[in-house]
């Protein structure tokens, strides 16, 4: 009997098996035309995904490579930028800024809150040499989402360019980067488009790319320029991980298959659902605006947060994402994008439903 | 039938099955006691091939990020830095060290030829503020093995380090960190390790940690603080290449199963014999100082080197590799390393044998 193992993290999220399949597939050079029809084929595809007239560049990285490419190929050492940090991977963004020491005007709010475009249209106002505006589609870390579309709308009337981290959100939760007019979008190869980690993504618009032509901050694996040129032959600049780009392919080729706007539709009732489950179970949200990408729980009073996450992932077969850093141990995290169907939320929330029992049933013996 | 396809490239390189078939199993998440035992296993692991007792740090990246981690790491703006530029990934050293400001001092040799350990210990002798030296095992653009023993024992009299790509030599010619006295190494997956591209690595000794504390380039994701804090729970900072970590895993069981002196013997015996049957077919080397990784060929008079690759992969199904810039069209290159066997070479020599026929006779048929 083969173990359950039903995966409803927000990353690594479960690969569709046509995708783990061509992964074992012989290695073959990437320097032949077959790897430049493959990679001509995927560059065109991610436009889809990230709803842009504009090149998509590949990295190979975790999405961490892709943010740092967002900073350092738009930016000078010293120049202001206003960062939204409204969890953990807000956070990232300002720790990046710090690293190539730049001007961060931080706008904090408490975990499972998020920032408005109210303040966001502030901060510009007082801040108006403010080069670039960094942002996150969806927080991971508290499930919360931002309104992108709105912030974009006050961003784009300033000089600054307006760069979003969609690595959990894209192909999850909706993200119009040419029709909201956001700069620059950046992802990662493991969450929406429902293959292994290892690749990341950025595209660009004209006006961070006019900023990128001045931009001072030193860099080389992650230059834009590099990888520009390099993709009018349909090839990276440094050797690319081959077996995610095929796989990257077919995942492609199931996302189109389906539509963006189904996608998206399948996703938000999927997360509908899970809201309402959880709800049934007498839990609360933790985000004030939930993302579609991921649900995040309060662990109610009296329960131990870390052991109902291995509990489950141990004995029950169900990983679910536990808290990071600060949350560690208060909420549990729910992944309901790409390949995770309806049948998995189902049967991780009854596992859940059993296990807090369980639990709550040994904590109320102890008392 | 299942047309013939031999991998004789340098990288990536051929993949055993076993290693394969790994990369197509369900994928799972990665800050689980499942993903550390695998992880504390290969960064063990790697330390065999390396030959060191010091850490190895895992990045999600091609070779070129380990490259760049191997300057940013250890220098501060401005700092002197001594390049050894032999041929390509020489001078992939020299424009990381324009692009981070440093000032390097350049030991450029033409193509096929190789820095003696006289002229770096001279260059030293000029400019002992040098705090670091930058050379490459084996220089896959020209088939060349550069001196690392001999090297090492020079600059290790100094105070500047020795950073050492082995992206293609690390488990086909030999290199012995610790004995030697190397103190950075670099490399990556597709090479040796037999795996496909998408992971890069970096060890370094106490000599280069030392000078790490003081080193001023701005940073993030090669970022070795972040990876050594990681790697005390077994982890990595940002999500890694699951698929390509299992791959590593089996590969490298491989590896220690057959023992590092059997690989290099191995690899040089089939190196030896690649040399003999070039020169039966009446070729010269263009290294002039060949390593056991490739055998570089020069491509014989009225040839017309493109074309002789491009017919033996499209119409012989055997890939090698043509020359890279200036070369383009003058040589082209064999492996032998990881998972290619003297079967592979064999009937690669074979096949360009009767290319050289064909395309020799269709030239005189147009003189």
């Amino acid at each position: 009997m083969t173990k359950r193992n039903i995966l409803l993290t927000p990353g690594p999220t479960p690969v569709p098996p046509e995708v783990l399949k061509v992964m074992a597939e012989p290695i073959f050079h990437h320097r032949t035309p077959r790897y430049r029809a493959l990679f001509q084929e995927v560059s065109e595809d991610l436009k889809i995904v990230f709803r842009t007239a504009r090149n998509v560049y590949t990295f190979t990285g975790s999405g961490t490579v892709a943010m740092e490419a967002g900073v350092v190929n738009f930016l000078s050492p010293q120049e202001k930028v206003v960062v939204l940090e409204v969890g953990k991977f807000g956070e990232r963004w300002s720790k990046l800024a710090k690293a190539y020491q730049l001007n961060a005007i931080v706008l904090k709010t408490p975990y499972g809150e998020t920032v408005t475009p109210e303040e966001v249209e502030k901060t510009l106002k007082l801040h108006p040499d403010a080069k670039a505006v960094y942002g996150t589609l969806c927080e991971t870390s508290t499930g919360v989402l931002l309104d992108i579309e709105a912030i974009a709308k006050i961003v784009s009337k300033t000089k600054a360019i307006f760069v979003v981290d969609a690595i959990s959100g894209l192909a999850a939760d909706r993200l119009e980067m040419d029709q909201w007019g956001v700069d620059v979008v950046v992802s990662g190869s493991q969450k929406g488009l429902m293959i292994p980690p290892g690749l990341a993504f950025l595209a660009a618009n004209g006006k961070a790319i006019a900023l990128h032509q001045n931009a001072k901050l030193p860099r080389f694996y992650v230059d834009l320029a590099q990888y520009e040129k390099s993709l009018r032959d349909w090839d990276t600049p440094f050797t690319p991980a081959l077996t995610l780009v095929l796989a990257l392919q077919v995942a492609l080729a199931r996302i189109k298959a389906e539509g963006m706007e189904k996608v998206w539709s399948r996703t938000a009732e999927l997360a509908r659902k899970t809201r309402k489950m959880v709800h049934e179970l007498g839990l609360e949200l933790f985000a004030k605006r939930p993302a579609n990408t991921l649900t995040a729980v309060k662990v109610p009073a009296g329960v131990d947060g870390e052991k109902l996450v291995s509990v489950m992932r141990d004995e029950k077969g169900v990983t679910m994402a536990g808290g990071q850093g600060e949350m560690k141990g208060k909420i549990f995290r729910i992944s309901h994008m790409g390949f995770i169907s309806e049948t998995d939320v189902r049967t991780g929330i009854e596992a859940l439903k059993e296990t807090l029992t369980e639990l709550q049933k040994a904590q109320s013996a102890k008392v």
